[in-house]
Order: C-alpha cells, then structure tokens, then sequence
C-alpha cells in the first residue's frame, strides 16, 4: 500500500526503503532535498512540501512523521492535521512522550482523522533486522495499516517460537504489537527503553566490577587481571546473561578493550526519564531503572555540588579538609 | 580423556552424560547409590567411595566435585588432596566463593596438587546446549583438561560471529575461558550472577510499570490495560532488549500472564552477595547489581522494622497512625 | 494585622490561634461549623462562607487557604479570587504543587490580585514550637505580610547561631524565608520533605541492621542482641546523626521498641514524588531520594508482580519453583 | 581513675585533656614525643614506650588505644597484651572492624586480658561536647572502667528528656552504652557512620535539586534562584529536617554558598563499607546506605570504565558517537 513519509533522517529514509524492497510505494519530504532525491532514486515519489505530499497521497491518506520528539513533531502533525482530511490518518514513529499521543489523538479525533503512535526499536539495524514496533490506536486504523507494519517488521525469522503461545496475537511473533489505544505504544516504548537503561548499567557495572579486579588495593592472592574482551565473548554462548547488548558489548571490547574512544560521558533521551516519571505516578518502586537513569546524570557532572557539600559537612564535623581528587 | 565426577545431582550427572556422549569416559560417586547406578547404566565407571573412585583413575587424575558450595565442598576437596597424589588435580566445578578457591588452591599446591575452579552457566540446559566455562587454575592444567572443557562448551554454533576477533583466544567462542589463576575463574561467574541479577530486576520492574499502566489513580485517557505476553514476545525480535532472560520472560508469560503460581518471594544465592562485597573492597559503585539484591531481601519481608520505624517517625511529626496496609 | 483563614483543620487552626495570642485579629471559616466555633471562642471572628469571609476583611484583604493540596485549594484559590479585588491577597499554605502555585500566580495576577505560596513544616508542633515557613511571591506582598510571618515562625530561640550570616537575611534565623516569586516558596518545601524521606530511610536502615544483628544465619561469636532504645538515645548526644527526627526514633523506641504498633505500611505524599520529578527534569542524581520513596512504594506492596517475574525467570533458567514465602 | 593512652592524635589527645580536667589521671605514650611533652604539660605523665607506658599503671591495669584501625592498632594490642598481666585491660577507642575486635577479644581472653572496644562519635568537637560513646566488652570490665566513660561523656546536658526511659539504662542519657560483648561497640558506632552517611547524601540531593531549579534548560516560569544558605538557616528552626549535621551545612554554607574550596573528590572510610557487608550478611536491604556509599566511589573517579561502556553499547545499536563531555 501507500505511504507518506516526513523526515528522511536515518529511520525514516530505512523505513521507506524497507517498505520499497516490500512492494509498497511512498510520498516522501524532507527538508534536506537531497533526502528526497536520494530516496527517490529508490524507487519513491517526492515531494516538495507537505502540501505537495498529502496532494500525492491517495485517500484515505497514511502519513507517518519521523522526526525528532517534540516541538518539530508537534509542528508536523498540527500541518497535516490542518491539510488532512476525514479518514486519513497520521503516525507518529518517533520518540514522543505518550502523553503528547493522547493529547494530538483527542484533537485529531475531533477532526475526523485517525492517530496512531508507533515506537520502534532497532535503531540503525532496522533495514536489515526489521523494525520492532509497538503501536497504538484505534483498531480499525492499525488493521487498515497491517500491510505497512507486516513489512516493516522482522517477522518470524530463525528465532525459537515460544510455546503456548497458541491463541495469542501472532503479530507479536512477526515483531510487531497493537499495544492499546493512542499513546499505549509509545508508553511500551518508553518502558522498552527504560529497561535499556537497566540492563545496560547492570552490564556496566559487572565490567567495572572486572576490571578493578586487580585494583593494587586488593590483597596480592586475590588480584585478577581479567581479559574483558574475551569474558564479554564467552558469556554469549549458553549463559543466562546471553542478550543482544552483551554482543554489542563483545563487538566493542574485542575492537577496544580499554575503550579509549569513549569519554565516560553518557547522554540520556526522554524515555528514561518518562519512565521514572510514570512508576512514580503508578506508585510503582523502579529502583534499578532510575540508578540507571541517575549514573548517566551524574556521568556529565565534574565536581558536583552534591559532592561538595558532603565535603563541607565532613570538613565541619570532622576538622580535615577533602585531598584535592 | 578420563574424568572423576563427586556428585551427581542435575549438574554434575549432566556433566557427565555430555562427557559420554563426547567419547570421554568418567569414574563417579554420589552419596546416592541410585544417582550412581543411573549413570553406570549411562556408561560411566561407578564408586562406592572417594577412595574407590580415586583408585579407578588414572594418574595423573581428575577429580570434578560439584557439591553444594561451603561446608560440603569444603569436605570433599580435604578428602580428596588427602587421597591424591603429586601431579594430580581437584576441580571445582561448584558455586565456590572464589576467596576459598584461592585459599585452596594454595594448600594443595603445598602438597605439588593441581586446583581448579570452573564456574559454570547453563543451569539446567547445559546438557543440551551446553555448559558456558569461566576456568580458573594454572595454565598447565587447565590446557591438560581442554579436551573435557572442549566438549562440555557450547562450541560456536549458529550465534554470529564478532568481528575483530582474530588474534584472540579461540575458546571463547567455543563457549570456554581460562580467565586467569586459582579463584579467577569463580570471580568471573560470581560478577556474571551479579549482572543477572540486575538485567533481571531491569525486566522486572519495567514489565512492573507496564502491568499498573492502568491503575485506578491515573487520569482515565492515560490507562493502557497492556498484555504483558505479547510484549515480551514482540520484543524478542528486533529489539534493543532481546536476551535470553527476555526468552523466558516470554516463555513464563505466554504460560500465566497472572503468575499466579508465584508467590513473590525471591531467594538469593552467594555470588549475588559476593559481587556487592567484591564491588565494595574494589571502590566501584555498584548501584544497580545492589539494589537488585536488595529487592530479592525485600521480597522475603513482611512488616519490615524498617518500614514500621518510618511509621514511628510519621506518627512523631505528623501525629497521624498509619493506616494498616 | 487582619488574616482571613480558610480550612480550621489541625494546621489552620493553631496557625490562628499563634497568630490570636500574638495579637494580630482574624476571620474564618471552615465548611465545619464547630471548628469555626471553636476559633471563635479562642478569640476569632467567624465566617459563614467564603463570601462572609470576603466581606468581613479589611482592604487590602489577605486570605489564607489551609486546605488539602489539589483540587480542593484549586476550588477554594478560584472562588476567592472571584470574591476579591485589585490589590487583594491570596495565600496558600497547604502542600500545593509548586506548579500549580505558578499557574494560579499568574491567573491571579491578570486580576491584579496577589498569590502567595508558603511551605510550611513543623506540624502538629507548630502552635509550640512555631512554623518554619517558606514563602513564595512578590516582595511587596511578602512585605506586607511581614507581622503575620514573623509571629508564626519559631524566633531565635536558644538555636546556636551560626557564623558568619551577617548581612544575610535575618528572617532565616527567625524561621522563614521569602524564597523567591510565586512557586518557590512550595518548591523549597518540596525538597525539604524529599530530604526528609532520605533521612528518615537511612535512619530506619540503619536500625534495622542492628536490630538484625543477631540473625541466626550469623556466625555466633558475630552475633549482638541490641537495645534500639538505648542507642538511639545515646546518639543524641554528642553523635554525628543527633536531629530531631533520631529524638522521635529515641521516643518511639521508648515506648516500644518492638514497633508493634506498627504494620509497615508507610504512606508517602505528594512532595516526595514531585521532587523526584523535579530532579528528573533537571538532570540531578536523586538516588537516595528515589531510593527512599521507592521504599515506601514498596512498603505498601504484598506479592509483587515485579517479583513474581523474578521467580518466573529462575524457575525458567534454573528449574526450581520457589519456595512460597 | 588512672588510664593510659596511646595515640596521642586529635582525639587520643583531647580525650587525655578531658579526662585530666575530669580528675582523672594518665599515663601517655606517642611515636612523637612532641605529643607526649604536649601533654605532660598538660598533667599527664609520659611514657617513652609501651613497656614503659605498661609498667607506669597501676594495676589492674586499663590502656586505651586510640590509633589508625588496621596494622597499626593490631601491632600495638598485640604489643601491650604481651606486656600485661591477667586482669589487665585493653580498649580499642579507633575505628576498628567489629569483627577485629571479636578475634582480639577471644585472643586476649585465652591471657586472662580484657578487651574493650570502644565507638566514638564527637570528632573535633568532643573534648568541648564530649564523646558518645559505644561500648562493647564483658560487664565487670565496663563496669570498672565507668568513671572514665562518666567524664568522657556529654552528661545529660539542655537535651530535652524522652519521655517514658524511666527503668531503662541511664547511662543512654549521659551519652554512652554499653552496647553488649566485645565487638558490640564497634559494631554500633559503624552503624551510626553508614546512617551518616545516607543522611549527609541526603542533604547532599536536596540542595543539589534546590541550586539546579534554575537549570536552563527548565520552563523560564518555573525556574527559581535560590538561596542555599538562607534555605539551610531556616530549616534550622522548627523544620522536620533538623539536624546537627544541617548545622554544620548552614555554617558552611554561610561561609561560602559556591563551595568553591572543594574538589567534589570525598572519602569514605571503613564503616561505611563494613555497614554495607553487614547488611548484605545479615539479608536486610540497605539500599539508601550502599547508595550514599557508591556516590563517594563515584566522586573519585573521572571517566568511568562503567560510562564509557554504556557509550560503547549506545554506538553498537544506535550509531551515533557519544560527544566528549
């Protein structure tokens, strides 16, 4: 089927090939030009302005936005909402904040347009992996959409099919869900990501753990000096901590065991703190997802204050002042 | 070649029939006559004591004990150094503590012993998939027992390969490493438990926030009443999340999405504990692995003194009694 | 000078009542009779509804909503501010949402009215001990409302003075502080109680340590049978951790040291979450915040699904069910 | 009474003073004989070794030990317990692991020795406050040497009395216990170190969110500059957060509200992570009290090897290069 494409960055551009190489076709805009024209050559239509794009999409009208969260999107789906007719729909596949979902899908609703919310994970593999993809919204839209999401996902593939699984969903074994109503998708994503977070501190720190496991104020019997190239390696076969970040982990470590390229500097995105953001509104305790969440804070601080001022506290009750780190 | 086995519960018998079905042959005893009349009936050499079984072998000897880590291996280890001679070897195929396996492997050194350790992941799938191998010992032994350690690795199998690896040590791809001397290789899979405790608190506590994403004190357009089952499976292809744990995860969930079979209390087990002490003497914070093992206590609480004091505190500034929960 | 009150519950009516034997006037009501008949008696003039309360102030009016956060204040803010006129004054003093307090300030202030927000802490021991106030506003208002804070806060007293604070203000030694515009009063008090559950956590595990210090599971030369009372008196002399929540611990602990009193269960309000929200948005590691409020989260949970996913993972992995606790 | 000190340091020193002003007297003995002479001056008599030192007391002999924890006071126990005769006593006043005191206790005992431990919290201010002591040994010993903890002391002071201690040990209110055998005493003061040290990172995170509540990055409306020390002032004065330790953050915090005399580089010490080892062997959850310990690991290091992993993972799945910090 046919779909419009806003924003041809790394997602949208893969997607859009994805669903090219599927037999689907596609309307694409970018405000780079050269995005355009290089998808064009794949196989797509261009166009030159939203305008342009929802006047070459056929109706009812599918238009997915991939751009950053936020004020860009909100632009977006407030100008195709605006050119947009009843029936036609709107996706949001990038990284919005769920709240933001269910604020646009009530205004669309009025409208008589269709909103749906796709989070997606896979990242840059997605052209070759598939996109997994939890959605949400109305059904009636998610279904009329199946051919689009059928393709994009990665489909069964070679992975072990989980037993008692019959009677389930099986779009959930091709690598895509209809999570719930505007905005449940991307809430799943969200926790998605702020599981990420958790397990990869938790990988974090058992490395650290590892390498200070010769640190000289061990006693001597009790130092190791562990190669953690080859322990990433070998925890990939047959052990339970065996996941797709310890392969990415044994990539990194086996091209650079002291990981010089990397300054200890950690950015974090929205989802991980919306997820910390929604288990305190459930009342739900996430301890490991928020130390998560806090180590990558705190990885961009130099001399904290919160550090200081345990100094200054040590210094008033304890008379010495803190050696210079 | 051949190898002595001193305990034949789930591990140790598994062990054994991997040996068997590899070519290799096995003297074993287990205080249970019947565990021993199983695997004779498997081909392996039975014995009536650890006298008897250090008779049948072979100098120089191999002796596997995989007992219940402490007093009991403790035991058996002793008994066997005192049976054994020169040239000999003790390996620790166990849940040991690595600071008794360093201990250890100097007294049996004293006496021109050989001691290894192996901590091994896998757990009740070893026997098919095979038994992933952290190996700690000096390096003459441990290459005399590749063979052993050859066939009870995974091996390759189908995982992909991770580039850059040419130079290094080839048997962490089989599914085994020698990480370094006596007590080396129990540190390794002591750290290994310590991240399965935190990739398995990172899942617990997302799919936590996704099953209360309906909770009554959310506003009502905001409630997701999620399937817990077809999450975890989506996830499993294509996403940033996918594991082995997430396998299981699935698996359990495809099963009863309630858990109703499952009381909520966790137990722990040694290496948990040992990571968090291990990461205190190193000065490395070890954030999330402790706050995993802390909720496994927590879980085993009711009416925590704790929590009872904070009502105390509440009563004495606020002036209110808590309500009974 | 003149107060109005609204809301004569326990807060609200010692606040008259400090402010009547300080020898200001004031007008109030509550939606309970007999609590308005009570501050009458104590020297109060009554109000038989808010536009009673309106008409029997002075120009310009100051009026004090003590009443439960949300939408209760929301109501009573909005009715006022409809009774009152240019130049008027609202105060909250409840447990408002800083961001609340903000919005209202600046509807407020297209009506030319004024809104201040003042946190208060000190509790059941207020009419005693006096409030500790942190005021949110303009500095005109603040100002005038001077007399009315200055009698309420706790004074001097016989509080070591600390060094150094010439040519600070001198409200902080007195026990209130204008924060800063409208908000920053509520968030100021909002972090006070986040610290506040900090404190209290680390007190109560600290306690429960020693209390736990005779645990069989102990070696039993390492075993200590503790008197929590005694050490907790014993502390507030002299010792690092001496505050005033360790002399409630010390009382309670007089009292019972058992706790028995006590379920467990801990409620927690809305400060402590919002100021993990707060550091959240600012990119500040809160984690012995978030970990305190987690706690109490978790107080209040019986089986959780968070841990029921636990042993669903190791009877996955490890075979065994776990044993109900 | 008479006692002899070794370890003429800051708090060895100023524990002679306040004894020698209670009517005490005291043998003292320093690898410096500057601090000797200093004391000498001061109405004690010197000593110019440890035998010399032994053979100045009077008998039963009682030899405080206030030295570094570690080699240093296991040599000068070792030293003086080969010098003295049955009867005689050791106090161990330093910061020493309980379980050292236990296995010393034990040693001592098979001589016919005492061995007492001793907590002490006070610091520099102890001889001007007193020391509240924690005291861990037999009960004749304690007993004997009562006069010496009577001095050291606070005394009951204008600490307001809690209520309801009628038949409870006085000694609590004076400042010191005897908390129970040998090891006691450190092993409560150590608690009392961990519980400070979740306090003081507590405060450490409030402030920490109140000076970043005009973060840029915040709504312009909802940003506040705030006053940290005006804030620490005024939470002195009948707020819930009261605190010696919120004491010593005002007066730090007059002096410079920037803190810019420190690094953010702090210490721990050996209570800290002997309070975590206990929790951990105990099973009870210390989740505020391993965190406030992993943020002082984290405030010595630069550039985590954690960190850079996380970046490392972040580059495998998303492609991007983490920006230098």
């Amino acid at each position: 089927m046919q779909l419009g494409m806003i924003g041809l960055g790394r997602m949208g551009g893969n997607i859009v090939r994805r669903l090219l190489r599927g037999g689907h076709t596609a309307v694409v805009f970018d405000q780079n030009p050269e995005a355009v024209a290089a998808l064009v050559e794949a196989g797509a239509v261009g166009a030159s302005s939203l305008e342009d794009l929802v006047s070459k999409l056929e109706v009812p009208r599918a238009a997915w936005v991939m751009l950053p969260a936020g004020a860009i999107t909100e632009q977006a789906v407030q100008t195709l909402s605006g050119l947009m007719q009843a029936g036609d729909c709107v996706i949001d596949g990038g990284n919005s904040f769920y709240g933001d979902d269910v604020r646009r899908g009530l205004a669309l609703k009025e409208k008589g347009l269709h909103y749906v919310d796709v989070g997606t994970s896979g990242g840059v593999w997605g052209l070759e992996r598939g996109y997994c993809m939890m959605i949400g919204g109305d059904t009636e839209t998610v279904d009329r959409l199946d051919p689009i999401f059928k393709t994009l996902a990665p489909g069964v593939g070679d992975i072990p099919k989980t037993p008692n699984r019959e009677g389930r969903d099986p779009r959930a074994e091709q690598g895509y869900i209809h999570a719930g109503p505007t905005g449940a998708g991307h809430f799943v994503k969200m926790v998605h990501n702020g599981i990420e977070y958790g397990l990869m501190q938790a990988y974090a720190e058992g490395f650290d753990i590892l390498r200070h496991a010769n640190a000289q104020e061990l006693p001597a019997e009790r130092r190791f000096d562990l190669n953690m190239g080859d322990i990433a390696e070998v925890w990939r076969r047959g052990s339970v901590v065996s996941s797709w970040l310890l392969d990415l982990t044994a990539q990194a470590l086996a091209g650079d065991e002291q990981l010089t390229d990397f300054s200890g500097y950690v950015e974090d995105s929205g989802e991980g703190r919306w997820t910390i953001n929604a288990a305190v509104e459930e009342g739900v305790p996430a301890t490991v997802l928020s130390a998560a969440l806090y180590r990558r804070f705190r990885s961009r601080e130099h001399a904290s204050y919160a550090d200081k001022l345990l100094s200054a506290m040590r210094k008033g009750f304890g008379g010495h002042q803190e050696p210079k780190g």
